[in-house]
């Protein structure tokens, strides 16, 4: 049995604590937050404290908000016996600057609101200084998760950078797209099942082996044409951009 | 039963001979290509001709190659007399200037050489200027997929640059990613499970409602640091590009 206190009320936070619930080899003894409407929603099944109460003792100190406050928290959780872990992708492990024993717990995901989500499947990359802290980190990882990755806090940091490439630029690429069908009143869903397959042929492919489309195929009158349709000069922009880089990577140039 | 003489030997005539064959209700007389060498792997199962030999009769003339390429087939199809319809997301139903029962049969998707994919649900976008045209390019679209749509030239060439935002350039986001992974020696493969749930989370969410990361939350220190880690200057100026469309979209500006 592993006890947790977890600090934050947030998107991640009500995610991690649905998924602790969820296993009895873990045991969250409170949930720690800013404000008791915060925490209203942990209160129904769990203790609860504000951030300057009496926080209780536990194994594993589980840090879940965001990046800025993550230092101040360490500092409340000075006096405390046990290990102390952040869930952030970019905030280096050494930021816990107040705790002997200390780690990082990312779950590497994208987190919806009211949507829950399978944790067997994220991965979560670990980091520790110390082998007993690590030793710790990693068993709460395997509970939740089939997919444990040790990770630096150089290569967490690099692994943020491409995650925003392939989750936020993507997912507004798909914005883009779908304005361009609002604006010439055509549905969305038509694009559906080619922006499934686009992921689905990654699974077989690297992504420079799947690359198709007019800059790939140097294919200038489509391209020229592609940027004349375009109604507003922010995509034309990121259009022209997009091709060249992917013009220059196949070997020509504009 | 339609009869249909298809012209082209390409990735998107293989994918469309592929499925042809698979229904009783098509009957595929003729493929017809530049070369003997591309017209080999048709030659199994179904006659075959070079383009300046003799064509046979069919109810339709499905022509598949690339896009500067349709207006001379459709010459050599001038003394035909079934109906001619071109393949591709951004000609012109008008280009089809020698035929007399000319349309468009356009299906949206991104095709691999060699990979298998199933039409059903592949949207068909369909045009034709004559009702007796449309209803046969509409009977054969509705034998090989549950999603035909009526598409004019003018949507379809706008649904094509949507194409090129959430299939192109969001495999170009994949291939970026892959590459800070590459360079840092992390395993790509922990970005999947992200990649998946990105597409999953449009599911129930427009994209516009979706969008997550450091750029849509204005958190300035993070995108400051992410545009030092990258390596590249390219990768710089996209990363920084998507960010500020990103901010502005969403009422903040760098």
């Amino acid at each position: 049995m592993v006890s947790i206190v977890l600090i934050g009320t947030g998107n991640i936070a009500t995610h991690l604590y649905d998924t602790f619930l969820l296993h009895k080899a873990i045991n969250v003894v409170q949930v720690v937050g800013r404000s008791e409407k915060s925490l209203s929603f942990f209160a129904k099944k769990t203790e609860t404290c504000l951030i300057d109460e009496t926080i209780k003792t536990a194994a594993i100190y589980v840090i879940a908000v965001s990046d800025d406050a993550i230092n101040s928290v360490s500092k409340k959780l000075q006096n405390k016996k046990g290990l102390v872990v952040h869930t952030s992708g970019s905030v280096p492990l050494s930021s816990l600057t107040y705790n002997k024993n200390s780690g990082v717990f990312y779950p590497l995901q994208t987190f919806t609101k009211g949507k829950k989500i399978d944790f067997k499947n994220i991965p979560i990359c670990i980091e520790a200084l110390q082998k007993d802290d690590f030793l710790l980190i990693e068993k709460l990882a395997k509970i939740i998760s089939n997919k444990v990755y040790t990770i630096s806090t150089e290569e967490r940091q690099h692994l943020h950078v491409a995650a925003v490439f392939v989750n936020n630029f993507t997912n507004y690429m798909f914005t883009l797209g779908n304005e361009i069908c609002e604006e010439h009143k055509v549905p969305f869903d038509i694009l559906k099942p080619l922006i499934n397959e686009t992921v689905e042929k990654i699974a077989d492919l690297t992504p420079k082996n799947a690359q198709t489309g007019p800059a790939k195929r140097n294919d200038f009158d489509t391209m020229q044409r592609h940027i004349e349709q375009l109604r507003s000069k922010e995509k034309k922009k990121i259009y022209k951009l997009l091709s060249e880089s992917i013009l220059e990577k196949y070997g020509k140039e504009l």
